[in-house]
């Protein structure tokens, strides 16, 4: 398998874009990593697109030969990647695999979504899909609540109150207050996370992320070849998937992330990497409890620790810095598109493009897409080519 | 890329399957593949799951971590690949691809739709999406009514009459007769058909094929070691996909299915044949109109010749067998499944095990599978392993 490196990534604001189409969402991303690279059109052989909700929101399947068209480059091969809020992740898998392979030289990844010209009811039970529909979905289990389950068991397990997760979120906002991407660009103070507004108890506002329109784009070149064509390829050193159930009830320990173990510890493997190695992680903070639970499963903390880094150690200086440009939290969380938007910024954090935002010195930089509350999970571990 | 080969294949009939759930109707059909492969399950290393309408008629996204956790290979790498109808065929090229590129020794390949749980304006409105929702949806044109314009104007452009389509379905039901997967054993006659109720002028019941449920499964791996480990192993000799707008009235040449030419031109050039090699063709006869065109575009016939060989020519014993167990038409199209149940077809005519619908000595067989009107396209050539 091929060595293979970012070329031109692309992104664009977060935010409720009721004035642009899906399509056009899609063009502009595209556009933009092509402008990075500066490379033509006529040079992507493939495009994955990852995307979860257009067939429910904007009444479209079939985006890969959608898109395709529409960003100018009819006919090639193109399809859709769907693993929940994990589908842009698995997009970009997918493309390292194609380029890995030999079989492309050059791949488009490709995440978008459209959520907030649909509101109220029929919005949510859209975004319950990536639940177990027969086990939980039916019980009118929302991710939000099956999100509460693991944080009320976690606070029981650990003896913790809410004020446990605020470090989290006042991070998320303090990066997301630099990024001119994110959807959310207030400062948030910890003394107000107590009383929050609550949307599935003990989960309230500051502790879940809000959905947003988006699009972000990738594109992937052997690196042997991203050397001579761009000034600051940066490698994908390991990329590994895994899953685990469903449904929340059918795991023996519910607060141990096993997919997102599983698929970190073969990044590192591949990376030939520890976690004391990466310098910064863009991990999947759906909610604060997620974020606590995968810093746990891929090293960074003890079980029942995680919730300990939620303080400076996270902060752009920190040792270990998460949601540089806001998270899913305050960057917003476009939810086929989160696992591109992640990718991109540890692109530009290694790339030394990451402006107020930048994390000093970071040579190896990782990031995870969840899917639900971790059915998948996509690691991916960066580095610069020097 | 290494050589890959199908070494099981299972399916279940396509049917209403009103007591089965949809993760039932997968597992079942990955049974079957397991035993004929006489693999254990432990084996599979990735599972590509194709699917259509899970998300709007199942309320289920995620099927790549359900399904896999419920086939019984927890926590394995698995994703959901959608193309419209043609996600089948695109999962199967996918898992070609784990296989050639030497990531994964076995590949499961899974097709698996639901959709008759759900009827009326509901399920109608769900079978739009694989079709442009911003310029051919919102005017109510349906695939049954783009197909009818496809239709109307092939029959303009070439002086036709209804009667000119009937050989396809005549031919599809007649083979269908002989299948116990097939959704319809009836056989019908030619001299109904230009009496069957209208579905939108001039496509009639006779022309369009029925939704149905269903599951179908294929397992691959090298060729190499398929060969020590299955008595018939059936290689992949080429793989190709290629795309096209969605929607008709952008297409220069609307006749033209440049996808489908395309891909099967690509597919042609990788397995090294031309079209008088094929010895039968499982094509996407989801209508009759895309049967004619999908022959001319594959090569089997000059433009606008296509229907003349809507008779003996495309029999279990003509020139150029298709549908050879009842097609789209006969045996049903579960619409994310129907590009595994085609390869699977062809894998048992290679095998010699096609039964009552049995192509005498088939060596090398052709399967392409379409999304909505052609805006995809996916072929496979395979062959037997000698």
């Amino acid at each position: 398998m091929r060595d293979v490196s970012i070329i031109g990534v692309g992104q664009l604001p977060v935010a409720e874009h009721w004035e642009t189409s899906l399509r056009r969402l899609a063009f502009q991303a595209v556009q933009a990593a092509l402008d990075d690279a500066g490379l033509p059109r006529e040079r992507i052989e493939i495009v994955y697109v990852g995307n979860m909700l257009a067939e429910r929101l904007s009444h479209q399947a079939h985006l890969g030969a959608l898109l395709s068209d529409f960003i100018g480059v009819r006919g090639i091969e193109a399809l859709r990647i769907e693993a929940a809020d994990a589908s842009g992740g698995a997009a970009l898998r997918m493309g390292y695999l194609a380029v890995a392979s030999g079989m492309v030289d050059v791949a488009l990844v490709l995440g978008v979504e459209k959520v907030t010209d649909v509101v109220g009811s029929a919005r949510l039970a859209a975004m319950s899909v990536t639940a177990d529909a027969d086990y939980e979905t039916i019980q009118g289990a929302t991710p939000a609540a099956l999100a509460a389950l693991l944080m009320a068991r976690y606070m029981h397990e650990y003896e913790l109150d809410l004020s446990a997760f605020a470090g989290f979120s006042v991070n998320a906002h303090a990066n997301g207050a630099l990024n001119p991407n994110a959807m959310y660009r207030n400062r948030i103070k910890a003394e107000k996370f107590p009383t929050a507004p609550v949307v599935s108890a003990p989960v309230n506002l500051f502790d879940a992320a809000p959905e947003g329109d988006g699009a972000a784009a990738i594109l992937l070149a052997p690196t042997e070849a991203a050397r001579d064509s761009v000034a600051k390829p940066v490698r994908i050193a390991g990329s590994a998937m895994a899953t685990d159930t469903l449904a929340v009830h059918d795991r023996p320990e519910p607060l141990f992330l096993a997919a997102a173990n599983i698929s970190a510890g073969r990044a590192y493997d591949q990376a030939g990497a520890r976690p004391t190695d990466i310098a910064l992680f863009e991990l999947h903070d759906s909610f604060t409890i997620l974020a606590a639970l995968a810093l746990e499963a891929c090293g960074f903390a003890e079980q029942g620790q995680g919730w300990k880094m939620a303080g400076n150690a996270i902060s752009l200086t920190g040792r270990l810095p998460i949601a540089t440009f806001g998270g899913l939290k305050a960057r917003g969380h476009p939810f086929g598109a989160t696992g591109i938007y992640q990718a991109v910024e540890v692109a530009l954090q290694l790339r030394g493009e990451a402006g107020d935002n930048q994390v000093p010195n970071a040579r190896i930089g990782m990031a995870q897409n969840l899917g639900g509350m971790g059915g998948t999970a996509v690691t991916h571990i960066f580095e610069l080519v020097e």
